[in-house]
């Protein structure tokens, strides 16, 4: 598909002020909920409706190796890839054990990762290539590659909208993804890799200096075009970063809130902005990770987190603990009495 | 009852390093899960329990009302205390809202409300007296009073805990409880009443000035012997406040994790603490409210928080939406898979 002239609807500045006109009557001081009567104001704007209820939720888990992983950047071996994926069908990884909690689907898609699954598993099998191109040496895909992988994230995402879904985030799994989300960083704030690029899963001083010298050789090799998100993405991305992009491109087009996890959902969140600003009004920051490019790339996209626990796991953990508070937010604006309702007296006249 | 001679029970290291080696066999990268992990094991040492899961939980909510209320240091006037008290009743309230949510119940006390309340409420009736005097002037209450106040939040807290709750909060109502908490945290802190005064439910710049003198004004007044957490409460203290500080002896005494709210439940715990030190390790910071006094008393406590959201609400909300955060923890801790049991390859040596 064409994403270069999708349309991004604009957001209900109607339904959004009616949440806000509804929150300075609910029995609170005025304000008072803090950054949760904001964010209520916002999904009312994204959702088009005063009083929005997002009863479905998902996250939308993509999975892919890299090619980058041949330079030693993550102290895990890429194995890890595919048995994490196996993890996530059995209900043993983070993210099934924070999504009960609040009812939230994963929705699981291989959309590159090195390994055949066996038959009969509950994931999308969408694998474009056995992992991405080593970035160190060339371009991570090819334009058809890309595309393919924009594709799949998009038409995922826009099903399960189509059955239900109201509230989206996106998460991964990608042994050495760190390492292309940090290289992405770099060129979408213009700041030095060392700047931007932090220890992933947990390397040494010795790694983090080889890591940072292997996407500073990766953006020297490749190129990338600061203007054109497209060209970024296939020289320094990962199919399971594309994929992301897709899916908050679909979210946004249907005016679904997308929730960001750490660095690497932010990333192809922040290029999907790059393909259409009008996006960036869908996106909730749900949590700023350890890694440090993740704070510049917030700040860029002028959006802050709903929480900040130093979680360094990905797989939309820190979206999916967002979720409980999106909930509570949603929640006070709908069921909370209004001062008239609970015959509560209101601020005195000086 | 004598507080000064309460035990309160070690934390027990052994649970808490049975957890911490549990949180190192788990599918994701070593300390992956941040603040959350060092709570699971703060609260595995709290409760004695290496794999804890605290189902029931319940928010102390506390209500009175505050002689001070007569300086003019609230734009709300003090009829909105009982009128908020019948809104938790009918369940209209933000902590109503919130508490639904996550499953806890919400205990309401009227331990010095200005009003007479119906026959035939869901409410604690152990009223001190129809509010405190105003600390301008004398000292908020006697030391009998102050005594009962305690005992009050100590024995409603601990009959819950022989019914079950395992997770404890402390909320509050009371309009003017700013302005006490405010002049606890000054002595507390040995700050000027300037550092640590703030706006309350919203009051303006003259308000806030008035506000600041009438702090210290009441310090002048009462002298309080910084040596002596009696004597901070009796002569600058409230019902509700000494009240939660029973609550949180009880808590600690109990093993019971105790979930701060914003700046008047966090002086009630910081209290506690000075009454007898041993509590501070049974003490959870939920949530870092905009009273600019708030965060100079986490710190002297040590203590981060999980949540800053800007909430300025009270109630118990900011605690109420930290018991998710409290769920997520442990249930992290007891429901993923070990490396193990996943057949998940750990970190490689290099």
């Amino acid at each position: 598909m064409n994403f270069k002239t999708l349309v991004i609807p604009a957001i209900d500045a109607a339904a959004g002020g009616g949440a806000a006109e509804r929150q300075q009557r609910l029995t609170k001081p005025l304000g008072a909920m803090g950054d949760l009567e904001t964010l209520s104001v916002r999904i009312a704007g994204m959702t088009a409706n005063p009083l929005p209820r997002l009863e479905r939720k998902a996250v939308f888990l993509m999975a892919a190796d890299h090619g980058v992983c041949a330079e030693g950047v993550s102290p895990y071996p890429q194995s890890v890839t595919p048995q994490m994926v196996l993890n996530f069908l059995n209900q043993g990884a983070a993210i099934n054990v924070l999504t009960r909690q609040t009812g939230a689907e994963v929705i699981v898609t291989d959309i590159g990762v090195a390994h055949d699954f066996e038959p009969g598993l509950a994931i999308h099998r969408r694998k474009i290539a056995r992992g991405t191109a080593n970035i160190a040496v060339g371009p991570a895909m090819s334009a058809a590659q890309l595309d393919q992988a924009l594709t799949v994230g998009y038409e995922i995402a826009e099903n399960a909208f189509e059955n239900g879904v109201r509230l989206a985030a996106t998460g991964e799994m990608g042994i050495g993804n760190t390492t292309p989300s940090a290289a992405l960083t770099a060129v979408l704030t213009g700041l030095p890799a060392a700047e931007v690029t932090g220890r992933g899963t947990g390397i040494d001083d010795a790694g983090l200096a080889r890591k940072i010298a292997v996407i500073e050789r990766a953006i020297a090799r490749n190129r990338p075009n600061r203007a054109d998100p497209f060209d970024m993405l296939m020289k320094l991305g990962g199919f399971e970063i594309a994929g992301m992009t897709g899916v908050t491109l679909a979210a946004a087009a249907n005016r679904i809130p997308l929730v960001m996890d750490g660095l690497i959902s932010t990333v192809a969140a922040a290029l999907a902005v790059e393909i259409n600003p009008g996006v960036r009004d869908y996106l909730i920051a749900g949590h700023q990770s350890v890694e440090i490019g993740h704070a510049r790339l917030l700040e860029k996209l002028g959006l802050e987190p709903l929480l900040r626990l130093r979680l360094r796991v990905g797989e939309g953990t820190g979206a999916a603990l967002a979720f409980a508070l999106i909930d509570a937010a949603l929640n006070i604006l709908r069921d909370m009495a209004t001062f008239a309702e609970a015959n509560v007296s209101g601020k005195e006249e000086n």
